[in-house]
């Protein structure tokens, strides 16, 4: 079990060259167990000890994906994220003794390490009580005659839909209608590639989320993995950089149909100004694309930069937005999220986009659960705004401390203002080998940047979702480290 | 909004001919007009209002479902069971205008009729309090440092996964890391989709659950829809009828990669018998194919008919089996499935399908409300068994009073002993000339068989998801008119 295991065992006692007062808190990890035993499922799975095959074919696309995440010289490190990271998660290396097998040493080296994980973007805050009470009075309700309900609308409650288009969208001409409720963006996202289907040229942000480019892959969008580039064939893979204030270079850039762009984005923190989305969406209209942008983190936006796609003037022609719950009220495991596809979003023949959308929701999907949505509900009461505000403040000064911290030691440190997530520059050093002296020597668990596609080599992620002494103590080692 | 709108404002006047006193119970259609929201959206939809057109290519296999779904003569029967029934609802006509044009037709023709819906099949009694109480518990301790938890592992968390094996699959040689828990049944047949990908070649049960059908269509799996046969081509319907005990004809068929079979049938009703579930598997394992067996209504079976295909010896090497809470604890809104894929079953090339599907399950889906996953611990418990038991005790009544009023009407009538669906047959008549002659006549919502495949044609489908008040009054118009 990785990590988690370590984590668990070494709770009451101390043995690290990192040894403040145990800070660890382990109540972030009440799932890590069970999520590494969904890795370990893998890498326990005997193959073909029957002897028996069926005579289907694997889907080509999905051999893809394997080849696409194969760091050979990098999977002791890999293995120690795995547990950790539900993005990297995906990353599994499948020759899974190897890892089984270094797995085990790293545990070996360090039985008792006091481990912090800044890795994996995790919220770790209580959700505030005027939520969870939402969600526990629709509980008992479904046990009342009054208070019951069985199938919703696939598309989201009527009162949560409207909600999230006056309180999001107010004065941008996204109506109630216009709104989808779902269980996350990540599950929008595999939805939207499902509209698309297989005959489309998808564009990212490199570096950027890997479930764009997962997704693409096993829609059979792309082609095979170039190991030398690092990237899929057919994908447009669109550097940001500190060069270009990570926003790409349009001009360098050819007809994509799809533009999948983040912004704040993960993980670079970097959110976008009002001119580049207003170059981004001049750019989807003269070579009739379209832009899914992923807004999960704009209530981290501090300044004036736009927090929807639909603050700029002609965007309704040719984006959709998506975003989540997940990172404001602490709904990572509550599952609650939206996407919105205006009416104006039309294909090249004229078809609404809007209403492929709707099919794939409907025969796909079931809504999301009438307990979460009650959540989302209470999340967009005058209360509950209030609440999410405070929950993503303390997140914010959590950002405040770790960019303070690299700023002090000299580093170059991005993100951060807007976003949960400060990206660290280690120039001319391999991502890999920055994470694992890290980890290493301070026993935090960071995100390789290279993880998030080749733009991110020689940067790592450090993630602000976490308990306030865990951030302070983790930023306390990263001084002794780097002093 | 068709009948939705209907209901709400006949719930304090009467008219029809069938004036009995008022048993028409609202609150199982809370959610109803939420749904009809959704289907007017569509209908709504201004096309190419803007004249700005991107230049992506519309999928062209969401363009074949339209055309399998058009009904064209009987678009009036169509949208009235639109806003009812979530099954049915994917059999939206996109000839928006004409529906609409109709839906308004009927509603001034019946303003005040008390309607009843026995068509779609969803659960209307309260979910038992010991369930809601652990899913009201696990909210609250949301708010809480030590209850809370952010992303859980996308296979599902551990206790559940295995009080599932033990539940359901005690002795059957199915563990723990068998299980992948899900957001409900339908979600994970488009992620067996997506797993199988474009080039597979689909067998379903004619008639059936219209989501098999589908999937496999905007999966790319299938060529147009014919409408001379009313079936779409490369896909294999085996035809289930009384005449072959609603078991196909296995020698009939050409080989198919993926076998989806639903015992207990929707919306047959039949539940295969031990003998028939051997031939099925050994018929997969004679030409290499994969069953996906929908178990979803398992727990309604009477007798000794197999409640899982992995009672069956050699099953494991040839089937997967999705299954869900719906049926059983009324989570049809709390949303709450699980599929198991066992180690042994193997693709041609030895590779097992479970660790493409947890791949996919990692990439696509981000687990299942946490939320949710508490109440089905708590189904699991032995309270929750019992409670669950009361509940399908009390839909098995329902279906018992369904099918004594039939067969005392001299009709013949098929299913309801192993499932809540009864399906009563009109010999040489057309399915939607009943459905609209019910309707016409008693203003019950039954569904019409031919919505499930030609295989249907002649028959209507009843459900046993009701108040016993309003299936009781039912039953006395069915009298009333066939008597």
């Amino acid at each position: 079990m990785s990590i988690t295991y370590n984590l668990t065992t070494s709770l009451s006692s101390t043995s690290s060259a990192f040894l403040a007062p145990s800070s660890f808190n382990s109540r972030g990890h009440v799932s890590l167990p069970v999520k590494s035993v969904g890795i370990c499922k893998c890498i326990a799975t005997p193959e073909a000890e029957t002897g028996y095959k069926t005579k289907v074919t694997r889907n080509p696309n999905l051999g893809k994906l394997q080849a696409g995440y194969l760091f050979p010289e990098k999977k002791n490190l890999r293995v120690i994220i795995l547990a950790e990271d539900e993005e990297l998660g995906d990353l599994m290396d499948e020759k899974s003794n190897e890892i089984a097998r270094r797995r085990s040493a790293h545990l070996l080296k360090y039985p008792d390490a006091k481990v912090i994980s800044l890795g994996i973007g995790d919220t770790t805050e209580p959700i505030p009580e005027v939520i969870t009470d939402a969600m526990s009075k629709r509980s008992q309700g479904l046990s009342t005659v009054k208070g019951y309900s069985g199938y919703g609308a696939e598309q989201g409650e009527k009162p949560l839909r409207s909600a999230i288009a006056s309180t999001f969208y107010s004065d941008l001409g996204i109506e109630e209608d216009d709104i989808f409720v779902s269980d996350g963006a990540k599950c929008d996202i595999s939805r939207l590639q499902i509209v698309f289907g297989s005959n489309v040229k998808m564009a990212v942000q490199d570096p950027s989320y890997p479930a764009y480019v997962d997704s693409s892959v096993i829609m059979g969008q792309t082609g095979l993995y170039q190991k030398d580039v690092e990237k899929f064939a057919n994908i447009e893979y669109m550097r940001c950089s500190p060069e270009n204030g990570f926003f790409p270079d349009l001009s360098s850039i050819s007809r994509p149909d799809i533009i999948f762009f983040c912004s704040p984005n993960n993980p670079t923190g970097a959110a976008a100004t009002r001119e580049q989305l207003t170059q981004l969406v001049q750019f989807a209209k003269d070579n009739g694309s379209i832009v899914i942008h992923d807004s999960a983190y704009a209530m981290y936006i501090s300044g004036d930069n736009p927090r929807s796609i639909f603050e700029i003037p002609g965007a309704k022609e040719v984006a959709i937005e998506t975003s989540s719950f997940s990172k404001y009220a602490g709904f990572t495991g509550v599952r609650l999220g939206w996407t919105v596809i205006p009416k104006e979003l039309l294909f090249s023949d004229g078809f609404p986009v809007a209403r492929d959308f709707n099919r794939i929701v409907c025969t796909c999907f079931n809504g999301a659960s009438n307990i979460s949505q009650a959540g989302g509900l209470a999340c967009l009461s005058p209360e509950g705004l209030k609440a999410m505000g405070e929950v993503i403040g303390f997140y914010k000064e959590n950002t405040n401390i770790i960019v303070e911290t690299f700023d002090s030691l000299g580093f170059k440190v991005y993100g951060g203002k807007d976003a949960p997530y400060v990206w660290v520059h280690f120039p001319g050093r391999s991502s890999w080998d920055v994470f694992g002296e890290i980890l290493e020597k301070t026993h935090v668990v960071t995100t390789p940047g290279s993880g998030f596609g080749p733009g991110g080599e020689g940067f790592v992620r450090v993630s602000a979702f976490g308990h306030r002494e865990n951030v302070l103590e983790a930023c306390r080692r990263f001084k002794q480290l780097y002093k």
